[in-house]
């Protein structure tokens, strides 16, 4: 396949879902070039599921990878283990390394629903790093300064809150840079948060006699929310949510967040996303924008039946206060309703249970529970939250 | 061998040359209790010649060993090539392994003019070190914060003052930590500004299910010239100096410092250089200590017939202002004296040779020398600084 240098790709690529280009310039002229690139990523698997989060990267890849260029995904099975900081306020555990293991076992299907897997090179980050040696690591160590980790706001932030920094943390810019060494990248694509460890490689690289590699930093999205989204938080939409669950998590994202999450998240084209947010600002209704966003995105990790489905029953439940036609049932005739909450799981106590009904969360045939001790009747409907429902059999 | 508990030889032990030890009520009781103790020594090395400095802790280790314990002696081969920058002011360069390796030829040797060898442990710090993976080191690095680290004294001052502190400086604790671990060290001896390396093991150690190390810190002493001695400022008295160089080195000091080098340096009993320091202060003459001082280093380096030997050529020299008997000749009738100087290797170039003559610092027969090009006969004697003479042939 040959490269496509479009003047007008290259300029989407360069700033669609982008925060900052380090060395544009240089880039552009890269791509101009006709050149064939190594386009690297790396995600560590430190949970078993990819969040909407990773999707900007990935899409970006894609990007690259349309243009023709080598996508080259690191699957960090090395670093998840060790664990990266840079996007934390505190440090996070060492992973054991089967926890790891058993986190990717679907990563590559995962990020097959954005790349095409078959045309990637795929990687695993232990291959390299678990032969490194100490002299290797103290030698790529000498070429980084202790004041330039240091000066990292989270870095900072910490160590003038007195919270710990571990000298482990240390080591996770080394790993990354190494990575690229290792693969001879010659675009690194990442987070905002991964500025330093993104640099790293560009330093690194020249030493071991390449070239150093451009960057390209994606911002940070905000999840469900409005805190940014991360594993850590529950906040994530994940590429392996249900169809009726990821279509509801869209809806409940704040009206701010649309028009960002059609420019991140999808690849609807750039005149359509600027045409929703001029009505957006002239008064249109979010909520039908964001039916389209929440279609859409289901659409890329599902399908489009799946996606129709889950509007219609988005539609029929919440818009049109309807209850789903194909609600689970439970066989509780006579209990009470604390119990009845308790048996179905959908409390994990009976003090959870009661808490539940105290906040008023928990109906009975549309009528708000006051009463733990409710019997419940044949046919009755349970409620729980917004979009729970269950049939008393 | 059974093991000597006697109080006042563990007393002296524990304070004959120690700055501060720790857990000092712990290592006393371990003492007391007759248990044969493994107390470790390491030294990299980053020069070809031990100096005095290393004396002291080798000199404690000695003291351990005429207690019947087990000395462990660490050739620092592995760490030496990393560098420790605990007593610099600056980064020091990694060093070629083979520097290294060339370096350490005649360690053992050298430190053979202390410690028993034969009854000692020698172990190469490569044999474990080397074997250690990113993993390995990672694990190790977290049990260590930044901010204990940035604490030190020296790092502070580098990072307020600017001076670049390498990453790689952060690994040097870790490594000599592990070496206690690797050797099951119960003391390890080590200079004060070694003490966050020392408390690595004591961190280390516990980790890996072993006993935390106790430690012995000993004072940092001056050199010739007043600054802490260092073979980076060339003010050392090495182990391998000649007897005439060493005694001659010794009388130079300052006379401050007598007591100190007699504590340090030396085994003459405390009872004696309590006696020494009294003299001194109630106005005896300090080149008649300083003398017994010399020839006492020299004794432990060489032999009492050399010390006999040196002491009567420094009387011959300075004291008396004879000439030496066995002075070199030079064939140089005739020549000018920069030229002599050239030619006999005593300055460097004719511009040093200058230089020389400018200071001052070259005699012929008794008269100081202001004319470069002053011709030199046959019979004469020429001069430099107070204790190089040659013979004009």
């Amino acid at each position: 396949m040959s490269i496509v240098t479009n003047k007008q790709k290259i300029h989407e690529l360069l700033t669609r879902g982008v925060d900052e280009v380090i060395d544009c310039e240089h880039l552009k002229k890269q791509l101009e070039s006709g050149k064939k690139l190594r386009v690297k990523l790396g995600i560590d698997p430190t949970s078993p599921h990819l969040h909407l989060g990773r999707s900007v990267p990935l899409l970006k890849l894609r990007d690259f990878q349309e243009l023709g260029h080598k996508v080259v995904f690191i699957v960090g099975d090395f670093t998840g283990v060790i664990g990266d900081t840079s996007d934390k306020e505190s440090e996070r555990p060492m992973l054991a390394a089967k926890v790891v293991k058993e986190n990717l076992k679907t990563y590559i299907q995962q990020v097959g629903k954005i790349i095409d897997v078959k045309k990637a090179e795929i990687h695993y980050n232990s291959t390299w790093l678990g032969k490194l040696k100490y002299t290797d690591i103290a030698e790529q160590a000498n070429m980084f300064s202790l004041a330039e980790f240091i000066a990292r706001d989270n870095i900072r932030n910490r160590l003038s809150a007195g919270t710990r920094v571990s000298l482990r943390e240390i080591l996770y810019p080394l790993m990354q840079g190494y990575d690229s060494v290792a693969t001879a990248a010659d675009v690194e694509v990442g987070g905002t948060d991964q500025r330093f460890n993104l640099l790293a490689g560009r330093s690194l690289q020249p030493h071991f006699g390449g070239a150093a590699q451009d960057i390209i930093m994606n911002p940070l999205v905000e999840g469900t929310d409005g805190r940014k989204m991360s594993s850590s938080w529950g906040n994530t939409i994940n590429f392996t949510d249900e169809p009726q669950d990821m279509f509801g998590k869209v809806m409940s994202i704040a009206d701010d967040l649309i028009v960002k999450y059609f420019e991140y998240f999808t690849r609807i084209p750039m005149a359509d996303v600027r045409g929703i947010a001029k009505r957006l600002s002239s008064g249109g209704n979010p909520r039908d924008e964001k039916m389209k966003l929440a279609h859409e995105i289901v659409c890329m990790y599902h399908s489009k039946k799946d996606a129709d489905r889950a509007q219609e029953h988005f539609i029929s439940v919440f818009s049109k206060k309807e209850k789903p036609d194909d609600m689970p049932s439970v066989k509780a005739v006579g209990k009470s309703i604390v119990d009845v909450l308790v048996a179905a799981k959908i409390a994990s106590s009976k003090s959870d249970a009661r808490r539940l009904i105290e906040q008023g969360g928990v109906q009975i045939d549309d009528v708000v529970v006051k009463d733990a001790e409710t019997p419940v009747k044949r046919g009755s409907v349970i409620q729980k939250g917004k979009r729970f429902f269950m049939k008393v059999a």
